[in-house]
C-alpha cells in the first residue's frame, strides 16, 4: 500500500466484484451472466451531425432546461408531480447515488438498505462511513423504530432480486417512512423494462412528510455509453444537491443531453421502447425456460416481470464467490449473491443472473454448464432450507 | 433549510460565486469577464462520421485504451513519463478535484494551497473537512515544514493569478516536496493555452520520491461541453483513484471519448492548436492594451504569459464582492478576487477578468464602464500598499 496518508475512508474502498469479473469477461468465448450490459441490439441511434454549437461550451450544472422539462413532464405523468426546478440532470445515475451519500452520510450514520440491494450503492454508503440497516420489504413496516438519516430503496424489478413492490407494499413503505419522518432514495433505473403487467407508482410520490430523491437512468433504455441519468428531488433536497453536483463534475456532458432529448422527443419513441419491451420479454422467457430445464433440482427463483435479472437461490449453502473462479475457468460469468448483503462476511447460495446481454445459444451453454458445475461441486452441501 | 439530518460536510458547502454569476450573465447586453469559457470560435467539430456502435454499451471505468494511450504518449513527450495503465479518464478535470480530494482527506488534513488558487477546488477541499494552509511559489520553501497530506498547485498560466512557474521555482517546489515527502496534485488545463514562451516542464515530472497526481483538461482546447479530462498518478495513487472513479460515475463518456481520442490523432491538430494559440493571443494583447488605456491609474497587473486571465490588483482595498452587484447593475460581470484565498473573509482588493470570451467591443465597453465604476465608488479608500 501507498507510504502516504491516505483519508480513512479509502482504506474500506474494496475493489468491485463487478470489476474483476467484467475484466475477465473480455476473454473470447465467455458467457456473461454477469454485469447488468443491455442488449447492443436496443441501443438508440447517433446522429451528431447537427447538434447546435453552443452545445459544446460550459452549460448549466442542473442540465439542459429543455430536458429537465421533459424529465419533469414524464414525472408527472408517472404520478410523481414536480416541477422542472426540482429536476438535476446526473452523469449516470451512479452519481445520483454518490451525491446522495456525500448529503447525508458522516462516518456512522445510519442508513436503511433492502436486503439485498444493489452492491455499488453499498460500496458508496461504506466508503462514506455509513451505518447499514438492513430491510425487508413486505416483511415488516421498514422505517419504524429506525433513526435512519434515509432509506435507499429499488421499489420496481429491484436490483438484484427483480421483486416490484406491490401497491401495497409501496403504500405501506411510505407511511412507514412518513412517520419516521425518513427521507426515501428511490432508485429507479429499470422501470421501462416491463414486461408483465405490475404497479410500479414511485414510492416518492405517496410520500406526505418525508423528504425524498428520485432517480432514473437513460443507460437502460438509450445507451449505457451516454452516461446520462436524472434525479428529482423535495424541494428541502434540490439546491444542497444541485452544489454537491457542482462541485463533483460541474455539469454533464451536454453532447448527450442533446441526444437524450432528440429520443425523449422523438414520434418513433413509444414504439422503440415496445421494441425493447418485447426482446427483452421473449429473452427472460427463453432464460426461464432454460434454467428450468437445467436448473429446477439445485435451485429457486421467481420470473421477474422486469429489469435485467433472475436472482436464484440454491438449494445448498454456499459461498458462491468461492464458485466463480471455476466458472470463469469454463467460461462462465456470474455475479456471486454475497456482495448484495450489507453483511457480505458469510455464504449466502445465491446469484444473479443477467438475461439481457447473452444469446439464446450462448445461455443454454453457460446455463446447463453452470448448473453442471454446481452439481458436481457441492453436491455434499447442506441445504440452505 | 431541511428539516432532515444532513451530512456535517454539507454545513459547509456554500453557493459558489461563479453560479451566481453565470445566472446573471445570461441577461441581453452583459459583459462577462467573469466566466473561464473558452470562445466557442476555438471549439472543435463534431461531425466526425459514424461512431462505433460498441461505444454505446458501458466502458471501462479507467476509460478507453487507445485515449490511455495516446495520453500516456503525450504525456511522455513533455517529461512527463508514465504508463498506459497509469492514465485515468476524467469526467472534466472538476471529477480529478473531488476524486483527489476523497482520496486524501479527512476531516482537519493540512492540505497546501497556492494564495491566491481555483476557487472550486478551494471548495471540494473545504467540503471534506480540510485545513488549508497557504503557500506562495518563489516566496519560501513551500512544502517543508508542514504536514501536509498533499499540495494543490496550478503551475502552468495559474488560475487566477496567471503566473506560469520558472523552472527554478518548478526544481524548487518539487524538491521542497521531496524533502517533506508531501505528495503534489498538479492541476494543469491551460498548458496548451501558451502565448509567450515560457517553462511548462510538469512538476510532476521532476519528483523523485513523492507521490503524485498530474491532470489535465479537454475543455479549454476542444470544448467543455464534452466534459471531458484526465489524470495519470503514481502507481501507488492509481488502484484507489481508479476505485473512487467507479464509485462516482462507473466510467466517462464514451461518445466524448471517442471524439476526444479522434481529435487527438486528427493530422489538423497542431494547425488548429497555432490557430487557437493566435485567437487568444490577440485577444490577451488587446485586452492589455484596454487595461492600459483605462486601469492604469487605478490597478496593476501582469500580461500572462498564457491561459484565460488577467489578475488585477487594485490600488485601493475593497471587497470586490461588494462592486459585483454594482457591476451587474451596469451590464459587466466579473469575478472577485476574494473567494480564490484560503481565507476569504477580508477584502483582497483584487479582481480575475477573463479575456477569452467577450468580444474586443464588448471589453473596450466593460473595462471603461467598470474602471469608471470602481473610481467613482471608491475614491476615498486607503491604498492596498
Amino acid at each position: 500500500m501507498s507510504p502516504v496518508a491516505l483519508s480513512r475512508r479509502v482504506g474500506g474502498l474494496q475493489p468491485s466484484p463487478i470489476r474483476e469479473i467484467l475484466a475477465a469477461i473480455d476473454r473470447p468465448g465467455m458467457v456473461s451472466f454477469a454485469g447488468g450490459l443491455p442488449d447492443p441490439e436496443t441501443f438508440c441511434d447517433l446522429d451528431l451531425g447537427v447538434i447546435p454549437r453552443n452545445f459544446l461550451q460550459y452549460g448549466p450544472t442542473e442540465g439542459e432546461m429543455p430536458l429537465r422539462e421533459q424529465i419533469a413532464s414524464e414525472l408527472c405523468a408517472i404520478g410523481l408531480h414536480c416541477a422542472t426546478d426540482q429536476i438535476l440532470v446526473l452523469s449516470g445515475s451512479q452519481q445520483g447515488i454518490d451525491l446522495v451519500a456525500k448529503l447525508f452520510i458522516d462516518p456512522g450514520t445510519p442508513v436503511l438498505v433492502e436486503s439485498p440491494t444493489y452492491l455499488a450503492a453499498l460500496q458508496v454508503f461504506c466508503f462514506f462511513g455509513a451505518s447499514l440497516v438492513e430491510i425487508h420489504p413486505g416483511e415488516r413496516s421498514p422505517a419504524t423504530g429506525d433513526a435512519a438519516h434515509f432509506a435507499y430503496v429499488i421499489p420496481t424489478f429491484q436490483n438484484p432480486t427483480g421483486h416490484c413492490y406491490t401497491l401495497a407494499e409501496r403504500e405501506s413503505f411510505a407511511r412507514a417512512c412518513d412517520e419516521a419522518r425518513t427521507p426515501v432514495f428511490e432508485d429507479d433505473p429499470y422501470r421501462d423494462l416491463a414486461y408483465d403487467s405490475c404497479d410500479r407508482i414511485p414510492v416518492s410520490s405517496l410520500l406526505r412528510r418525508s423528504s425524498w430523491v428520485y432517480q432514473g437512468s437513460f443507460s437502460k433504455t438509450l445507451a449505457p455509453g451516454l452516461r446520462l441519468g436524472f434525479l428529482a428531488a423535495s424541494r428541502d433536497l434540490v439546491e444542497p444537491l444541485r452544489r454537491l453536483k457542482q462541485a463533483a463534475d460541474l455539469h454533464s456532458n451536454r453532447v448527450s443531453q442533446w441526444l437524450v432529448l432528440r429520443h425523449l422527443r422523438d414520434a418513433g419513441r413509444p414504439d422503440r421502447l415496445a421494441t425493447l419491451q418485447l426482446c427483452y420479454r421473449e429473452k427472460r422467457d427463453a432464460f426461464g425456460r432454460l434454467l428450468e430445464e437445467h436448473w429446477s433440482d439445485i435451485a429457486n427463483w421467481r420470473v421477474p416481470a422486469g429489469g435485467l435479472f433472475f436472482w436464484v437461490q440454491l438449494k445448498f449453502l454456499v459461498d458462491t464467490r468461492h464458485l466463480l473462479p471455476l466458472a470463469l475457468d469454463r467460461g462462465i460469468a456470474f455475479m456471486p449473491g454475497e456482495p448484495f448483503f450489507a453483511d457480505s462476511s458469510g455464504p449466502r447460495g445465491a446469484l444473479r443472473l443477467n438475461f439481457s446481454h447473452t444469446s439464446k445459444e450462448s445461455a443454454e451453454r453457460g446455463l446447463r454448464d453452470l448448473a453442471d458445475l454446481l452439481r458436481s461441486s457441492h453436491a455434499g452441501n447442506r441445504p440452505t432450507e
